[in-house]
């Protein structure tokens, strides 16, 4: 299906630098806040902020047909429960408006006033109300690494992993948006095998490097969404950082699985890029050993090609990459996802978000997470002011960063930026 | 603290029968739907519903000061994020106006014919939107039946089991309120350990027994609710009925906990009963050996006696108890359970629903599902019409029911009753 707003060959009238995220190509979806408004939902192009709500004021949208309160929102929820074809047209209108060619708010200075703003002079909020959120744990790799650590290195996989893509329930109401800093938690753990478990602060703080989707209105509870349905049910994509406390989570998780190692925050992107801008960057998912059972079975090029990359920067100092990994190496896709998550009439609902798991690659420096980075902290990573890392430290900021790039053009996702706060006791 | 509202001395002008769950001591609150409007917060009192929004309207809830539109919303969610005191004022508000020697409400027939409805004639709604859902595990007799029937008996309970109340998170979108029937799950089971697995319904469909509470607002993200502070923070209880897939589950849920094996449905009974109505029937809890670390001690009774039973009824049959349990075998009560819940500094909603685990007492009878009542199919069970069960079978209803009972007051919870519908495959 050709989606006009793709057209590598689209300029904007308003100035893109090469290594921005944000082209004509892009148009991801956003809320900002600054001194004036409280709430708005905007989309980005270059280092621009395009407030449209005002666009719907000054009538550009009107032929759309929303009504204007979903663009006063504070968040994307609204607009999102249009659905899919909806949100084509919104991106697809968006992109005229924006093009080159299109005189319309280009030569309307006092418009253009009223709907542009500069990027970082606003502050961008969590773009989605989050009703439930589901963690995969589809990289092959990282499952592996885990495995090999924490189990057998021979049987690094469980019996299920080649069968089915790994899930498990997170918190949603812990889900908050780049720049907003993290407390390290305080918690359980029990250092020493033989003595009783102790109560203060994690001592082994992680990020894990993952991507999430966020849907679209599923169907009605007891109806699966199949495979080959699942694009249309999902809305877009960002950068999810799911900080993970290992002390905590070696101590609680059997055998009901992750909670508190993971509910005390995960972080994510503030700009919600679409599933059309990145159809252009479809690629193929690696071969599944043995063949998955039918309901799990797609067609087509279902990875995408999501170059990634993660930078610590200690306190004051600059920053230093730690990992640079890429979306298109997960094992399972999101089609896969979708589809398993609903194969026993689990419902979905407008913006929920369902988040990759780690995603590793094959090399030790695309690895995500300082777990398998520094192999349980067993080879520190050196950071550029010299100090190294097997862990976390408080004053650390962990910076996540992601893009696609091809023909010439460069679709982001921004970046999710946490500063790693000491736990308060 | 002496609640008015809880004096076992109070009676009604509205009558209500010995075995009602919902004397004037109760005073639960719930939505309500029939053919003249969509949704109405309402409480309950003998066999009928009082319409909180018509109340509000004749000016017999002017006092309280809330906005009436709180009581014409689909669920509790906005009247809850007043909080507990407020919560507190309301039903001794209503306390007062529904007792015999108050006449204000009693002896005006017109208003009492806009406010009072039958219970049967109209149709109760899921009462929260539930933001996050928990699923805790805190039954020392279930656990220590599952450990036994699935790991080692002789090391039932996993080393951290009596050290924190374990748990998971569990999906909000799927909980639906008694009533709605419940579709058998299909997904992907592994029935002989040597072959690849299969797609179909799940064979071994059970329920579990438990019991619910539901939160007011919490504290902000990183800051944790104290074991003393809890009860602060809980607006009442519900009965909960935790559809489980044996089959999915013993295959998917290794190593990150139970997933699709639960997450097709919830039930849970409409009422919400306070926790101030619950405070008569507090109870001490089982000592907890070892000691439990400072921030898990707690001071006072904070168990509740609450008998619990679940039937089955074949289809077009009569029901039979298949289970006697209470609430107050819990090992891990509810301040425990949130006090663990937030101590990373996880943050807690106002419709948040965190649920007890299995309620299980020590003998079979006592059980709270199917894999313990049958331990695992080998005992099968009996119904009245002389068919047998190991698990559940399509065209089951299962009915679950909870009430305390003290100095001739019975507080109860209603029930939660949910037909057991075939798999569409």
């Amino acid at each position: 299906m050709k989606i006009a707003a793709n057209d590598p060959h689209l300029k904007s009238w308003i100035e893109v630098s090469p290594d921005s995220d944000f082209p004509i190509q892009n148009l991801p979806l956003g809320v900002y806040s600054n001194k004036l408004v409280k709430h708005r939902v905007c989309t980005a192009i270059g280092d621009q902020v395009v407030d449209l709500y005002a666009l719907a004021e000054l009538g550009y949208l009107d032929e759309l047909g929303y009504g204007k309160e979903i663009f006063d929102a504070p968040v994307l929820n609204p607009l999102l429960s249009h659905g899919k074809t909806a949100m084509r047209k919104l991106r697809n209108h968006l992109s005229g408006l924006l093009r080159k060619d299109n005189d319309r708010l280009k030569t309307n200075a006092e418009h253009r006033s009223m709907a542009l703003l500069p990027q970082n002079e606003v502050e961008m909020l969590l773009p989605v109300h989050v009703g439930d959120y589901t963690d995969f744990y589809s990289s092959i790799e990282h499952a592996t690494n885990v495995g090999t650590m924490f189990r057998d290195p021979k049987n690094a996989l469980l019996p299920n992993w080649r069968h089915l893509p790994v899930a498990y329930h997170g918190r949603s109401s812990s889900i908050v948006v780049s720049g907003v800093p993290v407390k390290r938690p305080m918690g359980q753990t029990r250092p020493e095998e033989e003595k009783p478990p102790v109560y203060g602060p994690s001592r082994l703080l992680d990020f894990e490097l993952e991507m999430a989707f966020v849907t679209f209105d599923g169907k009605a509870l007891g109806e699966p969404i199949a495979c080959e349905e699942a694009d249309e049910y999902i809305a877009g994509m960002l950068l999810f950082n799911d900080w993970s406390a290992r002390d905590i989570q070696k101590w609680e998780y059997v055998p009901l699985g992750p909670f508190l190692a993971k509910n005390f925050a995960s972080s994510i992107s503030p700009w919600l890029v679409s599933l059309d801008a990145l159809e252009p960057f479809r690629t193929a998912g690696p071969k599944q050993e043995p063949e998955v059972l039918p309901y799990l079975q797609y067609k087509g090029e279902k990875n995408i090609d999501i170059n990634l990359e993660v930078a610590i920067a200690p306190e004051g100092g600059e920053e230093s990459t730690v990992c640079r990994s890429n979306y298109k190496y997960m094992y399972w896709n999101m089609n896969q996802q979708l589809a398993h998550h609903t194969v026993n009439g689990c419902n979905v609902r407008c913006g929920d978000m369902m988040a990759s798991g780690t995603i590793s690659g094959k090399s030790p420096d695309s690895y995500g997470s300082m777990l398998e980075i520094t192999w349980r902290g067993t080879k520190p990573v050196s950071l550029k002011d010299g100090s190294q890392r097997k862990f976390l430290q408080d004053g650390d900021t962990v910076i996540m960063r992601g893009h696609c790039s091809k023909d010439g053009v460069r679709v982001g996702f921004g970046e999710v930026r946490s500063l790693v706060l000491p736990a308060s006791n």
